[in-house]
C-alpha cells in the first residue's frame, strides 16, 4: 500500500461505535483524529488505541478541521448541535453520517425526523458543499468496540457515487462488505432498520443482530 | 392438521405478487380467494392454481367480504382507490400490507408518502377496526410466482401482536421466516428496503436481492 491514506476525524470518538471505528481504522493504517466534548476524554481515549500510524483527540470542531473525512458518530439528541459546530469545517468533505434517529424510551420504534431521516438532516444543515454519506448504523457497537466478529452489511447511501465508493473502501478496509444503497434518500432504511434491530435483540434474545443482503452480486465495487 | 385454516382473500391477485402467494398457500391447505377489479382475469388465474382446498376469483370488494384474513398486493398507484373499495368489507379482520410506494421513475429511491409509509397510510384509511400488518414487500415476487427457492427474511410490523404472529405463520406456511418487526411505524424499513434492493439488482446485476436478520435466535415465535 503506497497511497497515502486519508485522516480520519471521529466526531464523538470516546463513544462504543466512535471508539470501535477508530481503532480499526487504526489498525487498517488509516490516521485517525478522535473528537469529543470533551478533549481530555478524547486524549485518553486515543491513547488506549494502538494503530500503525498517529492517533490524537482533540474537541469536535478542531478534529472535523483536521479530518479529510469526517466520521459523525453521536447520539441523536446531540446530533443538530454537533453539526452545527462543525459545519464551518467540514465545506467540501465527505461527511459519513453514522446517527440514527432512536427517540428514548421508545428507540425499537422507527421515529424519523421531519427531514425523513438523520442523515437528510444533516445533508440540509451542512449544505450542498458537503457530501453527506449515511453508513455504520447497523453493525453493532459493541461488537465493533470488542472487535468481534460482524455478521452485518453496512449499507452505504449519498448522493455523490463517488463518496459512496469510498465509504465502502472504508467498510472494507476493516472487514465490512459495504453496499452501495443509492441515494441519500434511501438513509431511511438502515436507520429504520436499527430500530427493528434493537427489538428483535430483545424479543428473539439476540446479541446484536444484523443484516445481509442476500443473492449473488454478479458486479462488486468493493 | 386438525384446525380450520382461514380464509385468504388476495386483493390484487392476479399480479406477480399476489398470485405467487396465493400458489403458495393453496397449496399448503389455505381457501384462497382471487380479487381483481377484472373479475373474470381472477377466475382464469384461480383456475391457474392448484390448491389443497377451494380457488375462486372475485371482484376485490367480493373478495374481501369472503377473506378472513385480506392481503392486499396492489400497485401503489391503486393502494388508496383499492383500499377504499375493500373498508366496508373489512372492519374487524387482519389487512396483510404488501404494498411498497414506489413511484415511477425512480423506483430505487426511497419516496414515502406523507404518512410516512404505505401502511401507515393503510392504517389510518381502514380505521382502528382493522388490523394492518405490513409484510411481503422484500420477498422477490417473481421468485414467488415461479415457485423458486427465496433467500429472503419477511420482516412484519404491526400494531397488534396477535395479528404479526398470525402473519408470521401465514410465511411459515410457505416456507418463509418471519420476522416480529414490532409495531406498524416500522413498516418503513421493508417498504424503504425495496427501492434499495431494485438499486442493488440493477447496479450488482443480482437476481432478486433479498435480506437477513443475522444473530442467534434465543427464541422464536415461529
Amino acid at each position: 500500500m503506497t497511497e497515502k491514506l486519508p485522516v480520519l476525524a471521529i466526531i464523538g470518538g470516546t463513544g462504543a461505535l466512535g471508539s470501535g471505528l477508530a481503532t480499526r481504522w487504526a489498525a487498517a493504517g488509516y490516521p485517525v483524529i478522535l473528537g469529543s466534548r470533551d478533549p481530555e476524554k478524547a486524549s485518553a481515549a486515543a491513547q488506549g488505541i494502538s494503530g500503525v500510524v498517529a492517533i490524537s483527540g482533540t474537541d469536535n470542531r478542531s478534529a472535523a478541521i483536521a479530518g479529510e473525512i469526517v466520521v459523525v458518530t453521536v447520539p441523536f439528541a446531540s446530533h443538530r448541535a454537533i453539526l452545527e459546530e462543525i459545519r464551518p469545517a467540514v465545506s467540501g468533505k465527505i461527511v459519513i453520517d453514522t446517527t440514527v434517529p432512536l427517540m428514548p424510551p421508545k428507540v425499537a420504534t422507527v421515529q424519523m425526523p421531519p427531514e425523513g431521516s438523520a442523515s437528510l438532516a444533516a445533508q440540509r444543515l451542512l449544505g450542498e458543499q458537503v457530501r453527506v454519506v449515511s453508513a455504520f448504523q447497523n453493525v453493532a457497537a459493541h461488537k465493533i468496540q470488542k472487535g468481534e466478529a460482524i455478521d452485518c452489511d453496512v449499507l452505504v447511501a449519498g448522493d455523490d457515487k463517488a463518496a459512496r465508493e469510498t465509504v465502502i473502501a472504508l467498510a472494507a478496509a476493516i472487514g465490512l462488505r459495504g453496499i452501495d444503497a443509492g441515494p441519500l434518500a434511501n438513509s431511511v432504511a438502515a436507520e429504520a432498520l436499527t430500530s427493528i434491530l434493537i427489538g428483535i435483540n430483545r424479543r428473539y434474545k439476540v446479541d446484536g443482530a444484523g443484516i445481509r443482503i442476500t443473492g449473488r452480486f454478479a458486479t462488486t465495487t468493493d
